[in-house]
């Protein structure tokens, strides 16, 4: 198996799945419990929330377990909208954001709030410039993804901190999820005040998300309830899921100190080969994207069939982001780059983790190339 | 070890923590991705869904899966106000509510919806006259919990459900975690609306639970974004956590038909020795009550310090709810049934599971004595 579609969904480190079981077998209590059983997750869950703080050099009471990164983003921007409406209802976006950001911001819109959609130029990166000119009075939140899920552009998260730190009244949401791990965000440095992160985009499992949460920041909870997670997120605990994602989010980024040129080098060997097929055009931008993702078009062939012929070599891409990918529509952040439509129907992404390999890529190629082949024929 | 503390929180079953770690390592894909890893995940999910649905006697469209019961009760609730909030503007629930009812209801009081709290009586019961009464044309849901979570007390649901079918604009909302697999709810005969269960009650994992839907209900989406769940419920599909689930609501429903009555003889049996200790008084009404949940008071004495006491012996019980247990504020449902404030306060719960037996009462009873002297001893 070659498996390409890191950023849909990663394979969960076997030593994650471990630290699940133990914890979820031998330490079951409710947290809130008084007892000792009780006692015990609450230490788990302590440890956790103090060791992501480290890995992520911010406080622990600044770290907010969720369900995962679509809770996360939903509670930052819903919880900002109803916590802050009484300050202002404009909210800064890009056309480029995950859905989980995207439809928040929607819905928010249906109650009264009001939303600018910042474009992208062609190589999918908004203009900070335009970001400063969009600011109002009224701007509560401005919600910028790290790392685009799409096409691996990166904001210029450095530089819009920097632009906000002239707007106290506004904060400054990041989602991080396909950040983490590949590439480098230093959430003070950048004046972050609210970031997400998913464990399974780390090789996490499922059900653990991470929503920073700067100090001095209140939230309208989203999940109201017993009051756990320092009262902004109530629901028991998922000890188990989160002292795995505290584990996989350790090793990933101990992957990234000892392996991101390697990555960097799998990424670069991908788009020398793929550069060579004459029906492939590369949209990902080649100077300054991820180390782990790569789009391209299939100059017109159906993307989905494309897909189902190389899983059936064992080798696993996608059309678009996971959750797009059945809706056909074409990529939303390629036809914001300016792609044509046809370019953007045809599109392939392949994204990579630290278990991807140099070896993979010409096994991989043959096949992208065969399956090339093959739909052209049907085609013709 | 003995463990009463059900309603906190169960063990879960070993099958089902297999079931986890099988899916989560060969079944790892997102369900959405198109590939062949994507759709054997989409299968499980499908599957479970089916089950889930054939396990309750309801459709698999009206099967939504949630992060768990707090993110299910917010969602209920939220879903229906946000959606309906152009036919009207007020909710109906009761005083006795689990705090992921409670303050939802409350969150939404400050956006300006109208709350009617339904008092109960000394069983712990609500009026379904008062709650006739209590209709408006205006209101949009009635939200009343199945089984109390802090004295077992059981509703009338049925009796809501009929009382319910004059008002077709108003929804019935039922929080069913405490009562499933416990005490029965047919929910097509209760006529609910929407039903909340959580996986983690029932010897399930945490990061699962169920939102019943029926068909014809739509609910603005709590948490936004990709789409999942029949658009209800976005966020990468937890699906070890659900197949997990799935074998949890089967096994325990199976329990249910093989051993409620000796679950019941387990609680009649607690009762008649906690009724022969003379500082013990009874809260959990006698008649009609659910089979796992006995709450008593101590005459005074301070039950955290109790707890803590049984401790010591390996025996978990707890002074409230879980999630209250640490705001040291009486149980709210005994306040509700006018219990006095120092007997409120001293309150013990004992929360079974079919994994309890008749063997472990007299070590546990010896143990509350001895715990009861040693109390009163210092407290002289």
């Amino acid at each position: 198996m070659i498996y390409l579609d890191n950023s849909a969904t990663t394979k969960p480190f076997p030593e994650v799945i471990d630290s699940f079981v133990t914890v979820a077998t031998k330490y079951f209590g409710n947290p809130s419990s008084l007892h000792e059983l009780g006692r015990k997750a609450e230490r788990l869950l302590i440890q956790s929330r103090e060791q992501v703080a480290a890995l992520l050099d911010v406080k622990p009471n600044e770290i907010i377990f969720t369900s995962g990164g679509t809770e996360a983003n939903n509670f930052a921007i819903k919880g900002v909208a109803f916590q802050y409406r009484q300050r202002g209802n404009h909210i800064i976006t890009t056309a480029i954001e995950h859905p989980s950001v995207a439809e928040p911001c929607r819905q928010l819109e249906e109650l009264g709030f009001e939303v600018t959609y910042l474009p992208v130029n062609e190589n999918g990166v908004i203009d900070v410039e335009e970001l400063a000119r969009a600011l109002r009075n009224d701007t509560i939140l401005v919600s910028v993804m790290h790392v685009n899920n799409e096409v691996g552009s990166i904001q210029p998260i450095e530089q819009i901190g920097r632009l906000l730190q002239q707007y106290p009244k506004t904060f400054f949401h990041v989602d991080h999820v396909q950040g983490i791990g590949k590439v480098p965000l230093d959430l003070k440095k950048a004046h972050v005040d609210l970031c997400t992160m998913s464990a399974h985009k780390f090789h996490g499992l499922r059900g653990a998300g991470i929503l920073y949460v700067r100090n001095g920041i209140r939230l309208s909870p989203l999940l109201a309830g017993g009051g756990q997670e320092l009262q902004l997120r109530s629901g028991t605990e998922n000890v188990a899921a989160i002292v795995a994602m505290t584990k996989a989010l350790r090793m990933s980024l101990e992957a990234y100190e000892r392996q991101s040129s390697r990555l960097l080098a799998i990424k670069e060997q991908w788009l020398n080969e793929l550069k060579n097929i004459a029906d492939i055009h590369i949209n990902t931008p080649l100077d300054h994207s991820a180390p782990h993702i790569i789009n391209f078009s299939l100059n017109g062939l159906k993307s989905e069939v494309f897909v189902h012929e190389l899983a059936k070599q064992q080798i696993f891409v996608s059309t678009t982001s996971a959750c797009s990918s059945k809706k056909r529509a074409p990529s939303k952040t390629l036809v914001a780059m300016g792609v044509e439509q046809k370019q953007a129907e045809s599109s392939i992404r392949i994204s990579l983790s630290y278990e991807n390999t140099l070896e993979e890529i010409p096994v991989a190629i043959r096949a992208i190339k065969a399956a090339i082949k093959k739909l052209q024929e049907v085609t013709r």
